[in-house]
C-alpha cells in the first residue's frame, strides 16, 4: 500500500502483512499434522517433529514469494522448506492435502485476527458515539437533508444514528467471526482420498486445532464465505464513510458545528484545521470499497480450483480488512477528540431566519386554518423573510392568523420545543448498542 | 431492462415493476393512517377515509414518476393524488411523515416480497442440487483444478458444493428477510416532530401494519440496511454464476458430461446445444452484482437525507434482485432438465491415459519407497505415458517397484477406489440442507 | 427502470428502448442484405424483398424478447419473423450472419445515437458553464479544501475547472463515436465462411450501409470497444457528479451561494429549496458508474462468444447510456437556472474573521521576517481571532510587524488583489472549449 | 500487495513502490523550483540549492508515511526534510505550492513510467501474438461460441483477434501517456497567487522540466485524468483477461489444444502441467479492474480538494498499474512460450463425429433444396450422428440429397476448405499491429 503508514495504523499494517500470512501458512501446517496425529494416522513422534519445523523463520516471506512465482502460490515452497526442516518427518509434512487447503486456513485464520482488530476499533468507536449521543441527547442544531435546513434535531439524534450503524455492522461482522471463518482441508480436489477413510475426521480435528468453523464440504471453488466476508466489511466501510463525511460537512468554515481535535495543519495556510482523520477515514473506506469488489465479482471460479479468481483474492482480503479497520480507527480518533460546537448549533438553527420551523408554525396554524391554508401562509411568510432578510417569526407576526395568540407562535418557533421522540430515539440507539455489548 | 424477458421471469419483472412500487407506496401511506388511528392521533374515520383512497390505481405509474420530476421523487406527487381521493380526510393524509419514510418503507416491501420470490427459486434450485448430489453420490468423474484434471471426484460431491452455497446464501437471505427489511418513519429529519409524544408508538403500529421489522431509530441516511441487502444478492449471484459456469464448462462439446435440456437452438448450425439458461444465468448474475455495486458504493449520505445516494438506490434495488431471482430461475431451469452423461464422466477419467490417477500410484508407492522417490516414478511414468500416448498404467506396469504386486497397482489405479470421503461429504451437505429446509 | 422519468429525460429513455433496440436490429439485417447484393452475391431484387420486410413494426418488442427467451437473444425469433415478412427473399434473410453479428452491430448504432444525445446535453451543459465562468471571471470567492476555507479564488475560475472537465469528456466520446463504434459481422465464428471469398467486403459494405467504423476482425469476443465506451461514460457521469455536488455543496443553507432554479419544493417544509436537479445528476451518475462496472467487469469472454458476458452487456449498456446523459441534462438544467449570490459570496470571505487571507498576510510578512516567523505570527494572530471573534485583520494591526505598513497589510488582506491567476485560468478554459468547439 | 512477488515482476513493482513515489516527490519540488528560477522569480543560487537538496535520501520513505500521517499525505513532512537539508534555500522550498501539487505531479511522473513499463510488456505480448497469428493463419481449429464447437477457424485468426485487443488497448494507454499525464500546480485553491503575476508561465516551465503536459487550469478537483487512466487500465485489464482466459480453456486436458511452458508443477500430482501464468494473469487482471474501481467511482471531490477521494486513488493508482502490468507480463510469458498442439486441433474437429461442418453441410445442401429443408436434413443427420456415435458425414451419405455429388459433399465437410475469410482477417490484424509499430 502506498504510503501504508498515512492511512493504517501499525497493528492493521502487520495483521495482513506477508509475515502474518506466513505464520497462519505455517500454524496450518502444524495443525494438520496434529489433527492427523490425533486422527491416529500419522504417529506422535512425527507429527511432533514437523511442528518442530513449523516456525514462522523457516524461510523469509519475501524469498517464499519469489519462490512462489513458479507455482503460483507460496504454500508450494513452503512445504519443500518445511520439508528439509522437519528431517525424517519431512515425507508427512503437507500430508494429503493441496496449496489451497493451507492458503484458505491461512486466509482465514489472518481474517479471524485482523477482523479482531477491526472489531475493536469498532468498539472504540462506538463508545465515541454512545458518548456523544448521551451528552447530546437534547442539544439542538438543525437537521438537514440535500443538505438544506430541514427541521431541528438533536446533535445526540445524528450521533444516535451513526452509533446504531456501527452496532449493526458490528454485530455481522462479529457473526461470520465465530460462524463462517472455516478451515479448508479437501487435498487435491476435496475428496481427501490420500486420507483414505480418516478424511471427515481429520477435517473435524483441523478445524479444532485451528479454531475455525467445520465446514460441511471443502469450499476449493465455494467462495461464499469470502465474499460475504468481503460484503460485510464493505458495507462496513460504508457506514464508516457517511460518518466522516458528515463530520467534514459539520466542521466547515461555514458550519463550524465540529471541529476534529487539532493536528491538520496545513504548510501555507496557517487558520486551516483540516479534518484530517475523517478525511483519512473516507479514502480508507473507498479502498476498502474498491478491494471487496475483487471478493464479490470474482466467485466464478471454475470446478474444483478456480483459474485466477483464486488467486485475486489473497491481496483483496487483506486490503479490504486494513482498510475498513483503518476507517474505523481513523474515525475513532476524530470522534475521541470531536469537539462539539453547541452555541454554534445553536446559532445555525437562526441562520436563514429562522425558517427551520417553518413545519413547526405550519403545523400549529393547520389546527386552525387547515393544513394547505396554512402551509400558504408560511410558505409566503417565509419567502418575504427571505426577501426581505428579515425572520420567519416577524413575518408572521406581522400577519397574525386569528386565533394564534403571539405566546403560542413564540412557543412553536421554538427549536427546543419541536425535537420530537429525538431524545427517546437516543434513548433506544443506546439500548441497542448496550444490548450488543451484553451478547 | 433492455429486452427483459429474455432474461427475467414474469414475477419477478413484475415483483419490483413500477406498478408494484406504486403499490407499496400507496400501502405505506395507508399503513400510517391506521398506524395513527390506533396510536389515539387521528379519529378512525379519517383513517377510513385514507385508506380508502390508497389504492394502487389513484394514479398511473407512469403518470406519477413524470409528476415526480419536479420534486425528484414520486412520493410528493402521489401524497397530492390521494388527498384529492380522500376527500375531508385529505388534510391527514401522509400526517407527520417525509417522502423518503414512505419511499423506504415501500422499498422494503418490494424487497420482501421479490425476495420472496427470489428465496423461492433458490429453493427450486437446491431441491435439483440435491437431487442430483444424491443420485451421483458415488458417480466418479475427473476433478478439475486450474481447468485441468487432477483427482477423480463425485459428481455427487461436485452437486454438492454447489448445493452448500445455494443453502447459505439463501439462509442469509432468509435472514435479513425476517430481521433486516425494517419500517421507515421518521418525519421530516428524523424526530417525528410533528406527532409530538406519539411518535415512537406510531413508528411501532407503522412496522407492525407493514409487517417489517421496527428500527431502533430512523435510518434515513443510515443505509446500512440496503447495503446489507445489496450484499448479499451480490454474494448469491456470485455463487449462481459459478455454478452457471461449472454447467457449461461440463457441456463443452470435448468434455460432454453434461448437457441442458434441448431448446438453445441455433438458427445455422443445425448441431449445436447451447446453454442457454446457464449462460441466462450468468448474464443475470453480473448484472446482480453490477446494481448491487450501486448500493453498496452509495452509502455515504449525507446528514439527514442523501444528495442522489438515496434517488440511486431504488433502480439498483429492484435490478439487484430481480437479476438474482432471475439468475436462481435460469439455473434451477438448467439443473432440473439436466442431462448427465456418467459414461462419458467415466470415459473422460481415462482421456489423458489415466494421469488422473498419479497422486493414488504414488501414495501406493510411498509406502514402499518413500515419498520423493515414488513422486518420481510416478512423474516419470506419467511423462512417457504423455510422450508416448500409452498410458500411466502401462508405464507404471512395465517398470514396476520392488514389492508392489501387479494386482495392487491396478486396485490403486482404479478411479471407484480413490474417491475418499466424497460420498461422505454428500451426505453431509444433504444433512446442511435438510437442517436449512426445517428451520 | 424505476420510475424512470424522474431521473431520465424521454429522449434518452426512448434511444435505449426495446423499440429502439428492434429498430436497430432490423436496420443490421436490411443493412446485410444490402451489402450482399452491392457485393455482388445477393440478386438486388432478392435485397429489395428483404429490405421491405425490415420495418421495425414486423414483430412487437415485448414479443420479441419473450420469444428470445428460448435462444437467449432477441434475433433468433427476429429472424424467424423477418423471413416470414420476406416471402421469397426470405431465405437469404441473416444469410451468413450470426446473432450475435446482428446485435452487436444494434448496439452499436443504439450508442451512436444515445451517445448523440448525451453529447448535445453534455454541450449545454458546457454552453451554461462557459457563460457562468465569463460573467463571473473576477467575481470572488471562497476556495475551500477538505471544506475548509482555504484562499480566495474566482466563482469564475470554479466554473471553468468544471467546463474543462466536461470538454475533456465530451471529446473522448465523440472520439470514441467517430471512430469505435464498428459493425460487428463475422457469422458462426468469425470466418464469415457462408460468404465464400466475399466476406471481408461485405464486412466493408455493411459498416458503409450502417455509417459505422470498419473492424480489423470481427470483435465477437474482444469487447475492447464495448468496454471502452463503458468506460468513458463511467469517467463523463464522475466528472458530472462532481460538478452537481459542488452545486449541492454552494445551495447549502449555511453556504448560500447558489440556487438552483425554483422547483425542488418539499411537500411538508415550506420554505425549502431543494437542489433537486443536482440531487438527481448524482443519482443517475452513481447508476451510469454501475452500469458500466458490468461492461469493464465482464470482458473476461470466452473463445468465439462469451457464456453470458455478452448478454449481460445489453442492459447495462441501455443503463449507463441513459444515465450519462440524464445526470448531464439534469446538471445542465440546474446550471442553466443557476442563481448566483455573489454577495453571498464576497459575504463568506469575512465569514471566519477573514481568516482565509493568512497566506496572503503570511506571503507579505515573509518578506520582512522570513518565511517560518511570519508563519507563526499570523497563525498566532488567527488563533487570536478565532478565540475571541475578533478579524485576523484587527489582531494584525494590534501587533504591527516593523515595516509593514498599515495600507500594505490593508492591501494584502483584501481578497480581490489574491486572485493570482484565476482570471488568466478562465481565459485557458474557455480557450480550450472554443478549440473543442471548432473540432 | 500480499506475496507480491507470486504476482507483480520486481520491476514493476519498483516503479510503484514507496520509493519511487518519494523520488518523484522529490523531483516535483526541484522542478518547481527550477520553473520559478527560470520564470525569474527566484534566483537561480536559491533554486540550486533547492535542488540540491532534492534527493531521494533526503528522508526514509517509511518514516515519511508516519510523520505524513498527521497532516493526511508525505508532502508536508517532506518539505520540512528539505527546508532542513536546503539551508539557507529552504525557505523557498515549496514557493506557492500546496501539498497536492507535488503530490499530483508525482503520481503522473510515477504514473508515466510504470506506463511505460505496462506498454513495453503489452508490446512482447503483441509481438508473440503476432508471431502465433502469422505461424497458424491457416491451421484449422474448432471455433467454439458458447464453450460448444461451431464452425471451424484458424487459430491464427484467435490469435489475430487477441492481438487487435492488445494493439488497440496499447494504442490509447500510449494516447493517454503522452498527451493526458500533466503536471499540477495551483497553490493552495488553484490560484497561484503567491506568485503573483508569474503562475501561468511558472506552470508552463514546470510542465515542461516533467516532461508533463501542461494543463489548461489546475485539476485538483477535476480528476477526470485520473479516471480516464484507470479506465484504460481497466479496459486492458479486461482484455488481457480474456486470452488468459481463452489459453487455459485450450489447455483443458479434454481439449489439450495449447499448454504452458513447463513450471506449474503440482506438489502432489505428478501429472498436472498447470496453465499457471495465464492462472496468474487473470488474478492480476481481476485486481486491476477492482483498483480501477475506486478511481472511477471516486471521481466526486468536493470544491477545490476532495475529502478523501483524493487520498484514496495512490494506492488504487499504483495498483491498477502495477497490476495491469503484471497481467501483461505473465500473459507474455505464457504466450510465448506456447506449445500449440495442431493435431489436436485437427483432431477435436472430429471429436463430435465432424458435427462441427453442419453449417457448412447446410449451406451446400441449401443451393438445391432451399435453406430450410437443407437445415432440417442436416440436424436430423446430426441428431442420428450424436445418438449412434457416427458420424455426420457417413450420417449424410446414407441418405444422400438429389443432385449432390458425394465427392462434393466430401468437400464441403473438408475443414480447410470453410475457413472463409480467417486467412484474410489474420492479414488484415497483422497489418493493423504494424500500423501502431510504426506510429
Amino acid at each position: 500500500m502506498t504510503f501504508s503508514a498515512i492511512l493504517v495504523p501499525a497493528e492493521l499494517a502487520d495483521a495482513v502483512s506477508d509475515r502474518a500470512w506466513l505464520a497462519a501458512l505455517v500454524e496450518s501446517e502444524r495443525a494438520l499434522a496434529n489433527a492427523q496425529s490425533l486422527a491416529g494416522i500419522l504417529p506422535a513422534h512425527v507429527a511432533a517433529g514437523i511442528a518442530g519445523a513449523c516456525r514462522v523463520d523457516v524461510v523469509d516471506a519475501d524469498r517464499l514469494a519469489a519462490e512462489g512465482r513458479a507455482a503460483g502460490n507460496p504454500v508450494e515452497p513452503l512445504v519443500r522448506h518445511l520439508r528439509d526442516a522437519a528431517g525424517d518427518a519431512g515425507d508427512r509434512v503437507h500430508w494429503g492435502a493441496t496449496s489451497q487447503d493451507i492458503m484458505d486456513s491461512a486466509a482465514m485464520l489472518v481474517s479471524k485476527r485482523a477482523l479482531g482488530l477491526v472489531i475493536a476499533r469498532l468498539d472504540d468507536l462506538a463508545a465515541g458515539l454512545a458518548r456523544l449521543a448521551a451528552a447530546h441527547r437534547t442539544t439542538p442544531m438543525a437537521g438537514r437533508t440535500l443538505l438544506q435546513q430541514a427541521v431541528p434535531i438533536t446533535f445526540g439524534l445524528k450521533a444516535a444514528g451513526w452509533l446504531v450503524a456501527v452496532v449493526d455492522c458490528r454485530r455481522r461482522l462479529d457473526d461470520l467471526c465465530a460462524h463462517r471463518l472455516a478451515a479448508q482441508l479437501g487435498g487435491a480436489a476435496g475428496t481427501l482420498a490420500q486420507l483414505g477413510d480418516a478424511g471427515p475426521e481429520v477435517v473435524r480435528l483441523f478445524a479444532i486445532e485451528l479454531d475455525l468453523a467445520e465446514p460441511a464440504v471443502p469450499w476449493h471453488s465455494d467462495r461464499t464465505r469470502i465474499a460475504e466476508l468481503g460484503a460485510a466489511l464493505s458495507v462496513a466501510a460504508g457506514a464508516l464513510e457517511k460518518i466522516a463525511r458528515d463530520v467534514a460537512l459539520l466542521a466547515q468554515t461555514e458550519v463550524g458545528e465540529a471541529a476534529e481535535p487539532p493536528g491538520g495543519v496545513s504548510s501555507t495556510m496557517p487558520q486551516k484545521q483540516n479534518p484530517v482523520r475523517s478525511t483519512v477515514a473516507v479514502a480508507c473506506a473507498r479502498q476498502a470499497v474498491g478491494h471487496a469488489s475483487v471478493l464479490l465479482g470474482g466467485a466464478g471460479q471454475e470446478h474444483e480450483r478456480g483459474v485466477g479468481g483464486w488467486h485475486a483474492e489473497w491481496d483483496a482480503l487483506s486490503g479490504a480488512l486494513a482498510m475498513t479497520g483503518a476507517a474505523a480507527a481513523n474515525l475513532a480518533e476524530a470522534v475521541d477528540g470531536l469537539r462539539v460546537d453547541t452555541e454554534r448549533m445553536r446559532g445555525n438553527l437562526d441562520a436563514a431566519g429562522g425558517a427551520i420551523m417553518a413545519e413547526a408554525a405550519a403545523t400549529l396554524l393547520a389546527e386552525r386554518i387547515g393544513r394547505k391554508a396554512a402551509q400558504e401562509v408560511v410558505a409566503e411568510a417565509a419567502k418575504r423573510a427571505a426577501a426581505g432578510g428579515g425572520t420567519l417569526r416577524a413575518e408572521l407576526a406581522a400577519s397574525p392568523v386569528e386565533g394564534v395568540a403571539s405566546e403560542e407562535l413564540d412557543r412553536a418557533l421554538e427549536p427546543d420545543g419541536y425535537l420530537g421522540a429525538a431524545p427517546a430515539f437516543v434513548d433506544r440507539a443506546l439500548a441497542a448498542y448496550e444490548e450488543e455489548r451484553q451478547r
